[in-house]
């Protein structure tokens, strides 16, 4: 699995790239920018630096069957290739951005990031919510039913709920606070959320996968997932705990989601790999696969920081409000893959899942202030002499994950930020 | 609101739409349709043919504002185009097939309706399946929950879900039967699902409606209503009750979802207006409006049908499993729309909702096999000497809606059609 362009000597001519605490030069991940007053168009991020893609293939300097699907204001296309096309490319723009004799025809298609815009990456299709980290799901089901903390079905299957598409943004976007059902002290009222919450989740990116009526086996799952972002699944408390029952959260999710911009794939996370979550229950025959228990999981570092207008005001840095990893992920990406086709639902190019809220058992570990305060019974202290049980106003989180081991350059899902308005 | 696309006297030169049980020229609606060797395009349903409306629009016959949107493979663009657009193609085609005149120009874009397929009416961006059928509600509480049938927010918001936009099929698709986790003898298993189920419901296909973070105040939510349409929410229910605690179904109901070809628009369905439902309740503000509370309901009689392999052998008629009728939504088409804005989701031109099925208070107006059988409990015995609990291989459903008044032509929204593989 592991290559050259996985070689932590390999150096870019792109001088910010080496060292990067982001992107190396062993990352690359894709995503859509717009350059200073260009349009959409995919890209690939390196050091401080965003490599346009589009120019790329105009240039003829991509390989032709994956160029057309570069000359596009998503990736959708690209993904749609599958993983064949993503690696042809990544091995290519290893080559073009290490050796110097491609310097004088690459350069000219790099963009200072910083003056770049990121997009959403794709056109959603479909977004599916999982509810992965069994370390919330336990947290949560012992807030809200203390005698069956987790459901007796959760060891057995990927439990999961459809989201929304249309209210997904791009890393950055401004969090207006939602209005909603709560219930107030006479019964239910309509009124601003005072429960604005996050969720650290990982984002996962799927490839064309199957027809409708067909399914994927768990062995060919892994190859269905074209990429890894952040996902931050801001949620209404207040809303959800009202009107959930019986079908799910509805209007608590759906005034927006954020995504990292960056897709960080497969090849990038090779040499992070990691078995399963060990379980006592074996997964039944269509969620279990040798080589998906032996490295099915991954090694990703995970921090959730807080910013308030008070803390920013004294130029204090951002507050690191939890940490966690995404080892606490009970099911792998193959098995959420295998799982969501298992009755026959098309999963398309450019579908979005995300992972559910990563939670470690630790207290410092949660991965949402639900959880940290307790549902606002315990204030969190700031160090800007601040608390906090849910968020305020001019508060910004922002999730990111890094994936770190001896003998490999570290490489970094990159940022999820959002402030509330 | 009526006008003279709604006289009863008016007639088509299209002779078969005189006294056409579905599509008299008093209906008119709107569909995607490919002719005999030909792409997809824009049509609209006139007795047993179809007017094509890309060919109206290269001939001039349509006003510019709207002839490009209907020369598209959807109706999104059209739909986007809003109400307006809606009923000037409406009053132009209303006269165009009613003038002798016309005949001429317009005849060389019709089709036979049987030899044309019909497609999903738009690219569907988000799917929203809710609950409005206070009668299925109940039932279907009574039996999951008897000691608490309706959720007590149930009469204060409309509850909803997300669902998948991936597996909505045109009327007329087979149906597979999907596979999935279900609670054997022993603990769960992996098996073909046997409660196999229908659900009765209306589509409601919405035009552009709000922005991110902007809501749709009540008094202006009908206008986001771009047309109505049958839904049937295929359920397996032994995977349904299995994993849907605590986030609502899943796999039990993205395997797929059969909507019906023609979306009947506001402007037909004007005569057949009726309150909305009765209630002890006052509605919250944002969800009440007077003109909403006069007229904001419809009257439409449903009806699902279902014929057998042996029935069919033996040259049997359908037969009627239930009738319905849409006065029994507890929430209007408004409601639900004003509701799912109100924290800022964003409802995108093309978007679905499902109402929920709709079930009478009356055994023989249930629009599940869940309610009729009382969970497969108690069999139901067709004319064909054959019982069911939950749908056989073989079994064909059949959801229609019929709208009839005295004064006016009846008007009907199609069929929604699947049969079981």
């Amino acid at each position: 699995m592991l290559d050259k362009t996985h070689d932590q000597a390999l150096l870019s001519w792109v001088d910010s790239a080496n060292g990067h605490p982001q992107f190396p030069i062993q990352n690359l991940p894709f995503g859509v920018f717009s350059p200073p007053s260009g349009v959409p168009r995919v890209g690939v991020a390196i050091g401080d630096a965003v490599l346009d893609l589009a120019a790329l293939s105009r240039a003829g300097l991509l390989d032709t069957s994956v160029s057309e699907a570069c000359d596009r204001p998503e990736l959708n296309a690209l993904m749609l290739l599958g993983s064949g096309a993503r690696r042809l490319i990544r091995e290519k723009l290893s080559s073009l951005l290490s050796e110097r004799g491609a310097r004088m025809a690459v350069s000219d298609a790099l963009y200072l990031a910083a003056d770049c815009t990121l997009h959403l990456p794709a056109r959603i299709g479909d977004y599916t919510d999982f509810y992965a980290g069994i370390h919330h799901a336990r947290a949560v089901g012992k807030i809200f039913r203390p005698d069956e903390p987790l459901m007796p079905n959760y060891v057995h299957l990927p439990i999961g709920y459809h989201g929304r598409s249309s209210s997904i943004v791009a890393s950055g976007t401004p969090v207006k606070r939602p209005s909603g059902q709560v219930v107030g002290e006479q019964g239910p009222i309509f009124s601003s959320s005072a429960k604005l919450d996050y969720e650290l989740e990982m984002a996962i990116w799927i490839g064309g996968a199957n027809d409708r009526g067909s399914t994927v086996p768990i062995r060919d799952a892994q190859n269905a997932v074209w990429g890894y972002g952040l996902l931050n699944d801001w949620s209404a408390r207040d809303i959800q705990s009202w009107e959930y029952r019986p079908l799910g959260p509805f209007l608590s999710k759906n005034f927006i989601t954020t995504v990292s911009p960056w897709v960080t794939t497969p090849e990038a996370l090779a040499p992070f790999r990691r078995p399963a979550f060990p379980r006592d229950t074996r997964p039944m025959d269509y969620l279990f696969d040798d080589a998906d228990q032996a490295g099915g999981g991954v090694d990703i570092s995970l921090e959730v920081s807080l910013s308030t207008t008070r803390s920013r005001d004294e130029g204090l840095p951002d507050f690191v409000l939890s940490v966690s990893h995404s080892r606490y992920l009970y099911w792998t990406a193959a098995q959420l893959v295998a799982h969501h086709a298992s009755g026959g639902c098309p999963l398309r190019a450019g579908d979005l899942f995300g992972t559910g809220t990563i939670s470690g058992p630790a207290k410092h570990e949660a991965g949402s202030l639900l959880e940290l305060s307790t549902d606002g019974r315990v204030p969190v202290d700031l160090p800007s002499g601040e608390t906090r049980t849910y968020l305020q106003d001019g508060d910004e989180i922002t999730l990111r994950g890094i994936c770190k081991k001896d003998g490999f350059a570290s490489i970094s899902l990159g940022e999820c930020r959002g402030r509330i308005e």
